[in-house]
Formats: C-alpha cells, structure tokens, sequence
C-alpha cells in the first residue's frame, strides 16, 4: 500500500488559501483549537489522510460504526476576504519520526497545489506548572513574520522553546522553506498535564485576528470550567506531579 | 524480498465469498474461533502469508521439522448455501504499526480478488476481570449491518470500545471500505488473562448463526473447563493481577 | 545505499556445495563453531554482506586498523570428496525482525547461485542451568533428514525447542523452503550465560561426522577449560542467575 | 519525500580537498571540534542535509526564527596549500542504525564528487572518569596511515576502544572503503559526564598539525573553564557518577 493514501471528496477551488493546523500534542492545545476552528467556521471537511504511520486502529462511534484514524482537511470560503482557509486536524501525529517527516511533506504537497502560500500551526507549549493566563509565544520563517505577529500580541521570548519544536507543528515550518511558504507556530501556555482547552481559547484569540474570523468561545470555556474543577479538587488531595522536561538543545 | 510473500497452493473458484479472520490477540478469542472454524468446516488451505514484518522465526513441530511463522487462507466451499467461506488465521499479527497496515492491505488485495464482499473479524474484549458469560460486542462499518447484527444477539454498547479496535480486526474494517467491503468486528468479552475458549466459543455462536453453519463446541467447552480449573487455582491462591488498560481515545 | 552490499573478493566455482551458518546467538554457539570449522579447514574468505541492518559501527583491531562490521562467506574445496563447502559466520545478526529476513534471503541468494541445495544452521539451544555434557538438538525440513540426522547422534525431542528457532538458523531453514534448500539446524546445549565452547564442540562433533571432516578440538577445549574455571568460580562465590526465558510458542 | 534532502547554497570548485566530520556524540567532542574548525577558517557554508533520519524538529533562535535540524557542510579554499578542507558539522546524528548508514554513505557520495580522498572523522573516547590531560586515540583504514598519525602524536593503543567505533565517525572510515578514501578516525579523551571542550581542543591540536592550519583555542579553553568550575562544584557535593559501558565486542 501506499505510506500515505489521500482520499479527496473534492477538489475545492480556492482563493488565495492560508493554512492552519492543529493536531494532537502537549495539552492538546493544537487539535482542539483546530477543532474548534472548524466547528465555528463550519468548515467543509474535503480530504482524508490514512497512513501506516498512524497506530493501526479504528476508532467506534456511539452508533458502533468505525472510522480508520485519519488527519483530515477542511475549507472555509470567504466570499467577503482576501484568502479562504485551509484547515488540518486529526487523531494521530506519525508515530514514528520518519512518519512525522512524510505526514508534514505530504501536506504540503497538497497544500501546495491548493495554492497555499502562508502556515500557521497550532501547539501547545509545556510549562510543567498550572497557569492562570496563558500567553501565546510564536516563532516563525522570517523576521517580517515575527514584527507582524507581535502586532497580534503573539511573545518571541528568548530561550523559549529551548528544545526547539517538535512535531507536525515544527515540521511543518522547517520543511515549508522547501515549499516557498511563509510560516508562523503559535503555542498556547499550558501546563501539559491535562487537556487545556484554556490554552486552546488563547491561540484562537491571537489567530482570529490574524485571519479576522469571529469566533464564538462559550463551547471551550466550558470545557476550561470542567478542567478546573476537576484540577481544583486534585490540588486539595495531593501535590502537583513533577513534569518530565526534556531538553533537546545542545550547548554548542 | 518482497514485504509479504503469498504462496498459493491452489487459487480456488469460490461462490459470492464471506471472509472470515481470527489472529492472536486478546485472550487469544480470534484465533481459538476461526482455528475451530477451520476444523469443524474442514476448510482446505490454499495460501500462506510469509512475510518479514513477522517475527524472523521458525516453529518446530513434534516430529522435528519446522515451518516459517505465516498467516494462513482457507476456503469451504458450500455447494447448498449462497456464500462459499474464506478464513484466515495463523500465528502472529504484524510486529509494528506499518507491518499490520501493509499484512491488511495485502490481505484486502487477495480476498477482493476471489470475489469477497462482506468481511467479518473475530477479536477478544479485554474487561480485566474473570467473566461468567461473556457477550460478544460488535462494530460495523454501516448502520445496515449494525442492525443486521443486532438480530443475532451482538451488543452495541455505547462507549465500547472505548479506544477503538487495534489491529487486523480493526485494519480489515477501516482499510476494507477504500475496497468496498461490507464489514463487521465481533468482539467477545475476556478477562484478557488466559487464553480464553470461552470468548471464541460466544464469537462462534454468533458466527454460526450469521454464516447459518454447524458447529460442535465440545472441544472448546473441554478446553475452556481446563483454563476454569487452572484459573480457580489460581483465584484460590492469590489476588487477581491488576489488568494494564490503555485508553487511545482523546477527549476533543 | 543498498540494503546489502556484498562485495565479492572471488567468485568460486563449487562442486554441489553445502552450506554451513554460525552467527552469534545463545552462548554464541554457532559463531564458535562456523568459526572453529573455517579455522581448521583453512577456508578462503571469498565474499563480505555489509548492511544497515548490522549495528553503525566498525571494530579496531591491535594495529589500529578498522574493519566495517559484516556476515562473510568462506570455501572449501574438497578434490576427495562429494560435496565442497560454503561457511558463513559475522560479527551481528540483523537488529531488527525485518533485517532479519532481508539478510537470509539474500544470503539464500547467494548460495541458491553458488548451486547450495542443502543447508546445516549451527545455534545454541538455551538451558538456562549449567551443564556437563551438551547434547546436539535437531530440526529439519523434512522426515528423511530428520531420520539421517538421528543415525548421527542428533537428538529430535518433542516439545524441544518448545518456542521454536529465532534468528538466522532458523530463518534460513523457513526461507529456504522458498529456494528449494533441504536444510537442518544443530543447536548444541548451552547454559546460555556464557559464551559456550563445549556446546560449540558438541555441535562440531555432529557436523564433521555428517560432513564427513577431521576437525582437531584441542582449541575449543582450552576455551572450555578457561570458561569452567571461570564459572567455577562463580558458583563458588554467589547462586547461579536466574535465566530470563521466553516462551514464544503458542497454546491454540 | 527523499530519505536525505541535500540543499546546495554552492557547488563549491576545490583543490584535492580533505573530509573532516564532527557531529553530535562522546562528550560532544567531535561536534565542539568541527564547529570550532569552522569559525576559526572561517569556512563557509555550502549544503544542507535533512533527512527523515533526523528528528522532526526545528530550532528557535533568540529572533523567533526556525530552522529544520540538518547536518551541514562548510568548505575552506587555500591558495597557499595543497589541499582545500571541507568541514561537516550538525545538530544530530541519524537516530536508527539504517538512517545512520543512509547518511553516512549519502555523505561519502556527496564529497567523492567533490573529490575527496582523505577523510578524518572526530570524536570521544569515554573513559567514565574524570581526565586531567586528554590524550587523542585513533584508527585508520590502513597501516600507513597509522604510522603517519603516530608522528602526529596520536596514540594507537591495543585494545583501544574495545568496543569499536560507533556511528557516523567509525561508519565513514568502514563505508569509506567501498567509496576508496583513505581515513583516520581521531577520539579526544574525555569523561563523557559532561560537553568537552578539552578533549575537542586536544583533537584539534592533533588535526591542525596535520592540515597544517592555525587555531586559536582561547574560546575553547574559556568553555573549558566554564565546564571546570561546575564539574569541581559537583565534586565536591556528591560523588562521581558510575558509568554505563556497554562493550559490543565479541570474545570469538
């Protein structure tokens, strides 16, 4: 079989598209901001991604119908602006390296030929602490990127990420310069021991005013709310766990 | 060599083919059923899967000769019914992620070939805890057959299960519908602790009826009686391990 | 790169060849045997498998000089005799499951091309308990080799080795089923704790009997000798290891 | 995508130009060598390579400016002497056995065309104890270069390193052969506890001898120091830390 097999329900015609994706990772920042971003655009789901370097596994609906675990694209047409959006989530990232560098280069493959000349993808950043007010720290392809994103309130903080990116998200940027595409990371604050759709709800509030999109945040609030009560409550009855940190940099 | 080598004994003219699969797994369920299959059908093999996403091993049998580890094909031709029967079973599953998408695939490629249309894997449900009766759990890839199945006496339980299907049981299903395969998963309930005749002997029971084929259970019910006593030992002596339960699933 | 490079000092033109494998494994029998035999029959080194299946690494020898590590063929021709005889031994097996396969296929290539139609794999068989007189077990690929290996003191034992032949001496029987090789392997008996001399020898006593050889052991024996006052010493000093034994067979 | 992705900046023209390598490993000595080679030649850079082997991961600079981690490859034109360098340096070596084996023979094709005859590859040798004087050990790909190195000073001490040479620095010189390079590998002492610069300065004194270039080491011993003042600190605090050795070498 192929290493990846696309499946298109469409060949959508797109004007001027820019890209966002958001998959699983440290808190889950990334997929369920894309999520979210798709429920709230009513983004039109037009291609799916199987792969053998996802787990070998179905997932089961509550109808007990399954589905092959995926990375699935979305568009949103925008009549009344300059660049329709392009949207990837999913349930997996590769498991393997090798994998992660294949997924990455066959999105941009597709994304390539959707005309796709600017990325933005979607992370969490672990702080191995709970946090009351995430920040969005950012990095990106070039310095024109960075002024332009800290006009949207986006952080470039020396020394941060220290290990660097790694994943979908990291990949995506590193492998676009191949692709001539102009590319930002955002990643939400998080402190990577629960879901975090607080961390989420950050990221979208810096991208919703980088693609000028409204996007209503009762759902993932909510969602926060439940995530407190639950932490609140495992505060009172035992001490936080130590993070698992890995640095990846070198001292050169 | 070639990633999966098939060696056909003979390529047989089958009847509008149901296909049937059972591999090592949870409690062993799959394979027990589709091994008593085979022998109480007398199916005739007519191909063996060899390939080196399996373990690089030999098995030797008690006269002193040995055969490479494989997955095997057997056919049963039923001259009165409407569907002559294609079973798999064999040894091992692949040993990592990308060997069980390409041994499905291939799989898929070979079946299709003689003609099958409806597809049915055989797996265990690992509860973690010893069962008396235990059900057999189903996942199907249309709302059609998930009623189909519900006549026969399969559950579709709501949040089960909960990660999924992994494996050939689960690859069979979700790669099959890119070859327009009708397909069901069987599931039957195991502690997961023992090789569990008694979970193939409820997939079987299911199977029978839906196949509308005659099987004896004796040999299963001898074997099952035989796992009862060691296990009641065993509970006598010591407290139940403590099962490893992975959830995959990701709350979105 | 290729997958397996082999390079090729001299093609030998052989008379109805058989072939012998020792590579490291359980007490790392076969290598001392395979290595003995080419030794004591002044074998000439007539071709070298290098593979990134082997570990990234290459030995130093006393002078400093490295060598790439690799699997190599050797020849004997035998005016006198029948058959001449191809030797393999190396410094690794293959890493991984796969590599496995790939490096006992090519090598079935190799002497498949050579004019090989039988094939002795030389192994330990692990007992996980010290002993004094290692007998030589046996397996095969058909009952008349089974009934010539017994009239030469091979020992077929049911049940022995329960969880079959993992690795190259098995794999190469298994595969060579593909290539038209009657093939046996001789696994002498071994504690598995250390490298074995005196199953080495076991095995070597059987081989040159069927090979119909003169082999001189008086090398291997003071191997031996220094292995036993070592393990003499340690069962003086502390309790033997308890072995780590896996049993990969199956209960069907 | 490709395995390897090379990225020529230039097609550098050179004259009977020299291989030198030093990535990531022992106590980072190599790697702190190379890159110190580079800045004091004030080589420039002509090729990227990624690759899949690599983790997928980009580094953050203190702009917020990504890059894919790569190997890289400098070259240095010298009018007045008889052979122009060509350095390699990187972030990682490849993370499998196989991807170490694509890279490494990827390399050697790139700087045969470049027309390369003569590689020198360096390293750490770990010696799991804190060193005071650092001497370098090396091996080669034949005795006449051993002689030659001799004079240099480098030290080739029977049985040194036991273990072999593992990754890109011993692969070079075996695969090298297949490519007809000449190569020496030079291993800086060190504890391996720690990043290196003494046993990166001991190596570089070596290899300017040979090449015949001026370094100065200021910055080097500055980072010396650094690394002094800690590992004194530690010292004091708790006692030295008991190191892993694996010895992959084999008693035949």
């Amino acid at each position: 079989m192929e290493d990846i097999v696309v499946v298109f329900k469409e060949k959508p015609n797109l004007k001027d598209p820019v890209f966002v994706e958001g998959l699983p990772g440290v808190g889950n920042v990334g997929k369920l901001a894309a999520e979210h971003l798709v429920d709230q655009l009513k983004a039109v789901k037009f291609a799916e991604l199987f792969s053998k370097f996802f787990p070998p596994q179905v997932l089961v609906n509550d109808s007990g119908i399954i589905r092959l675990v995926s990375n699935d694209l979305y568009y949103v047409k925008r009549p009344d602006a300059s660049h329709d959006i392009v949207i990837m989530t999913g349930d997996y990232q590769g498991l393997t390296p090798d994998g992660q560098y294949e997924l990455s280069d066959k999105t941009l493959k597709i994304i390539k030929e959707l005309g796709v000349k600017r990325v933005y993808t979607l992370g969490g950043y672990g702080l191995g602490k709970l946090i009351e007010k995430p920040r969005v720290l950012g990095a990106a392809t070039d310095p024109e990127l960075v002024e332009e994103m800290k006009k949207h309130g986006v952080v470039f903080s020396k020394g941060e990420p220290g290990s660097g990116i790694v994943g979908a998200s990291g990949l995506l940027l590193g492998l676009g310069g191949l692709y001539d595409m102009r590319s930002v990371c955002l990643m939400g604050e998080t402190s990577g021991y629960f879901v975090d759709p607080k961390g989420a709800q950050a990221v979208l509030e810096v991208l919703s005013k980088i693609l000028d999109v409204k996007i209503n945040f009762a759902e993932l609030e909510a969602k926060a709310e439940q995530i407190d009560m639950i932490t609140s409550k495992l505060r009172e009855s035992e001490p936080a766990p130590e993070p698992k940190r890995e640095d990846l940099g070198y001292i050169g």
